[in-house]
């Protein structure tokens, strides 16, 4: 048993937390490592960009894989229009949805034009606030897109 | 005191200062695990954008505590007209910084368009250039929003 | 000899081990601490956005310096129309990439728009699809920016 046995069993205990720690932080910072994401955001009250956010969503799942990307697209303010029943786009919003695109609604925006669920496209999920929706996803290091 | 404690206090050293470069450069990377904040942008001559983004950073403030989170509205070209002192929403800009979101004027833009601080809202300041200023947010980690 | 030191090397190893996957890690996490990256998304028919974006460029390079930045403008959708070489900026598009200026067309527009390269100004590279261009370059830490 050598003299230096226990400070260097404490050393190595101190560095394996620190090791650890170090991992775990870079793990969560990377997750932009992990499998891609991508917000797309809908704020416009105005059918031709919402053909291009479809269309963005229905050429990364073509060229990615639908199976290897995450896609969410979030519509608030004018933008919400989008996501009504009767929208120019609903089937192609059900369609988008039926193939994994998450379609998410703002429920702050709602409440201010007095919107409910059942003005909405079946396959649409109301989330609190359409920003704070947006930021979330960026900050777990999902990339933006406006169209 | 055992032969091979000089090169385990040497490996140990090494480990250390290998962990810690790591922990530090993790923490650098993972400023998404800070206060979250967001960088809004207004590049538009609209004054219905300019609403829009004043109530995105309202409805921030009120979902999330003003106090949890960073906001800066960041106007530049076009956008620029929102933050003079006679802008329609000159009030609501007034009171956004009352509230702590950060309002920020493209001084590039001040320039080309032969502005002074005088012409803008008093609580407005200047930065020397909006899109630097966005890109230097992003890399902190802060997430992105352009109504 | 000491009894522990069998079990200490191992211990260092599995340590150093740790210590270097967290490093890496945090590395490629943060690619936000390497040489600034900005995209800027051009997806409108309107040269006074072209004109911004190319601005917004130009600013750029002259407030960082162009050495010390990477700049990508990327065009798809209704904005391809930028960099056809009989667009009123071409002129401006080939300044910005002679000046290192990556400029970027959406391959997918191009087939939907029956497009080919010799229908762009002649510095203009075509990517498979322009919202994964943009979608990867933010998974490298560049900042995104939609004029």
């Amino acid at each position: 048993m050598s003299i230096a046995s226990p400070l260097t069993r404490f050393v190595t205990a101190v560095l394996f937390l620190i090791g650890l720690a170090g991992l775990v932080t870079a793990a969560q910072a990377a997750s932009n490592t992990g499998k891609p994401g991508v917000v797309i955001q809908v704020s416009e009250n105005n059918p031709a960009i919402w053909n291009l956010a479809l269309n963005n969503a229905k050429n990364i799942q073509q060229d990615m894989g639908k199976e290897n990307v995450n896609i969410e697209i979030v519509a608030y303010g004018p933008g919400i229009h989008m996501l009504k029943f009767d929208s120019e786009v609903a089937p192609r919003v059900k369609e988008a949805s039926a193939n994994g695109v998450a379609i998410r609604a703002c429920g702050n925006t709602m409440k201010a034009q007095k919107l409910t669920e059942k003005d909405l496209e079946g396959s649409v999920q109301v989330v609190p606030a359409g920003v704070i929706e947006i930021m979330n996803k960026q900050r777990e290091g999902w990339a933006y897109i406006k169209p």
